[in-house]
């Protein structure tokens, strides 16, 4: 493929720079797959395996973010066909590491509204497949069901919050676990044999377009102003009033609105993410701005909260829970949501603070 | 009583203030008593009567704080006696007010979390004792517990959060409901007959301490110091960081622990009204400082929430009620301890930011 650009390999300059980004993370990519398949065969690399799947999906995300920022550079033909099959491949290996984040999260919420520290589990036994064993959620396996405790005495709010810890455990660990089966299969697949010919190729040799310019920094710039719009749609001026109370309106709602309020934060994320890897692309190794460091991580606190509350959400709509369990796991959908309200207020202060005494 | 002390009346000044102030308060007690009466036995009186027992109990609050604040300038035996009546009676005309502004504020929160505007009820009709008419929760009726829709769709939480309305409107009804017989039964008790005689004493004469000094700085001084020292043993460094999520934690614990982190706060808002009625006999009707008046609100609605809090928790422990009910209740608890949380912060807001604005 695209062999009507190798005599461009080799350029100097801005497009240089460019190459050399595309083909490091190409590089760290393979490296990443090498690794993923060593450490799968043996039964004590879990903890490798789960390293090498991070680091992979890391270098995918970065090649496709170049590829999207930078495409009028590049061969539009292969940028346009490589981009969502990277996409499909970060997200993929994504969800095994969201469910189990998802369900440690939760867990600590409760321990935390329960006000019990939560127990250390036995050590991490890792399975051959790289599937770090479920935590123990460090409480007492609750009475059954059909118990009297549950409701009409106090007690029966620790007791929901046990309950809701095995049935979140119980939920969460079997999603992750399909997760996990789903990656397999993924780099079994001819699909990912197909990506990873194509970075294989993208790590010798960069598809440059020919007769384009040699300068980057239009197109980090479109990167910089579509983040910058973005942002512009966001209330901030809510977020920026503690307890405003904004991301738990229509928590009671039937009509899914938690998403559609989260949805412009989301795309903020995104494109903040895009904005990094554009900057990294020029300036190479240099940390970036601490204003785009804490907004990032506010913008994956939101993320992450938003879903655990979701997730809670979801656990209380099980068929014939206890009231008690449903009571907890409101209780704690409540407080996710304010863990996304507190990561809306974060990231207005790391934007504005830092645009403002940037002046 | 107290006639030994008939011959300091008239006296100027300082004392003449602290008199004036008792009478004063004493006269509004009596003009507010006689409109109860009068407007109990009219069946359009229904607001005139709350509105009377409003000031009854302001006036009655007032009394009762200046007898101790100014304690060792007045009969000790008489002050010692007459301010656990007033605090008796002021706590037990409260309770019906109470459990009213309880139920607005929590279906007022349901609304706002299932993102729907409340409904008006039809128009208030007072009954010839003087009780509001039930706020209609302004959903249709919840369908009965026994159908299915209540778990396994989305649509359940909607359901959920109208079920939890009507729960709290019958539980808060009822006692709203008892609250007002016993105020009834009060207003004809022969220990409200005593204090009111007691009161009407004062409106004549305050039964002031022979051989006391002239000077009411020293007391009012001590009452402000009183606060000051118990807004040092508060958590402000905490309350002042937003999002701390420290109102909710013990949130579903099984040993009360929310009562034990609110005692405080429920202190210094006894101190401030202490400091603040304490101001109105040195100035008159002077307006407060607004950080005094801010700090109140703040400490106001701290008391509110709380208690709104503890009445979903406790809702929620209703016999063999629906998952979804319960699971609204749980994400209602969480919503008004956030609102507890909030009001923390206010105070820090207010009490702090003067205090430095005013070095």
């Amino acid at each position: 493929m695209a062999q009507q650009h190798r005599e461009m390999t080799g350029t100097t300059g801005a497009m240089g720079s460019l190459e050399a980004h595309l083909q490091a993370q190409a590089t760290e990519f393979l490296r990443s797959l090498r690794l993923h398949r060593e450490s799968t065969t043996d039964a004590q690399g879990a903890e490798e395996s789960l390293e090498a799947a991070r680091a992979l999906r890391r270098a995918a995300r970065r090649i496709g973010a170049t590829l999207h920022t930078f495409r009028p550079l590049l061969d539009a033909e292969w940028a346009a066909a490589l981009r969502p099959e990277l996409a499909w491949l970060s997200g993929t290996l994504a969800q095994e590491h969201a469910y189990g984040a998802r369900l440690e999260r939760l867990l600590e919420a409760l321990h935390r509204l329960a006000g019990q520290p939560p127990v250390p589990g036995p050590a991490d036994e890792p399975t051959a497949v790289g599937n770090r064993s479920a935590r123990r959620n460090g409480w007492a396996q609750p009475p059954s069901p059909s118990t009297a405790t549950e409701t009409g005495t106090p007690r029966g709010l620790a007791v929901g919050a046990a309950k809701a810890a095995a049935l979140l455990e119980r939920q969460l660990t079997l999603a992750r676990t399909r997760a996990h089966s789903t990656a397999l299969q993924a780099f079994g697949s001819s699909r990912f044999h197909a990506v990873a010919d194509n970075v294989a190729v993208l790590a010798s040799e960069v598809p440059l377009r020919a007769g384009t310019g040699e300068d980057l920094k239009p197109f980090a710039a479109q990167a910089e102003s579509d983040l910058i719009e973005a942002i512009g749609t966001l209330p901030l001026g809510q977020a920026g009033h503690p307890y405003n109370a904004g991301a738990l309106v229509h928590g009671l709602a039937s009509d899914g609105a938690p998403d559609a309020q989260d949805a412009p934060w989301l795309k903020v994320r995104s494109l903040l993410r895009l904005h990094r890897y554009a900057q990294e692309v020029l300036l190479g190794h240099a940390p970036p701005e601490p204003r785009i460091t804490d907004a990032s991580h506010a913008l994956n606190v939101h993320r992450e909260a938003a879903a655990a509350a979701a997730a809670a959400a979801q656990a209380a709509r099980t068929p014939r829970i206890a009231p008690a369990t449903a009571y907890a796991l409101g209780v704690l959908h409540a407080d996710q949501r304010h863990e996304v309200e507190a990561a809306r207020f974060a990231f207005q202060q790391a934007w504005l603070h830092e645009a403002v005494s940037a002046r």
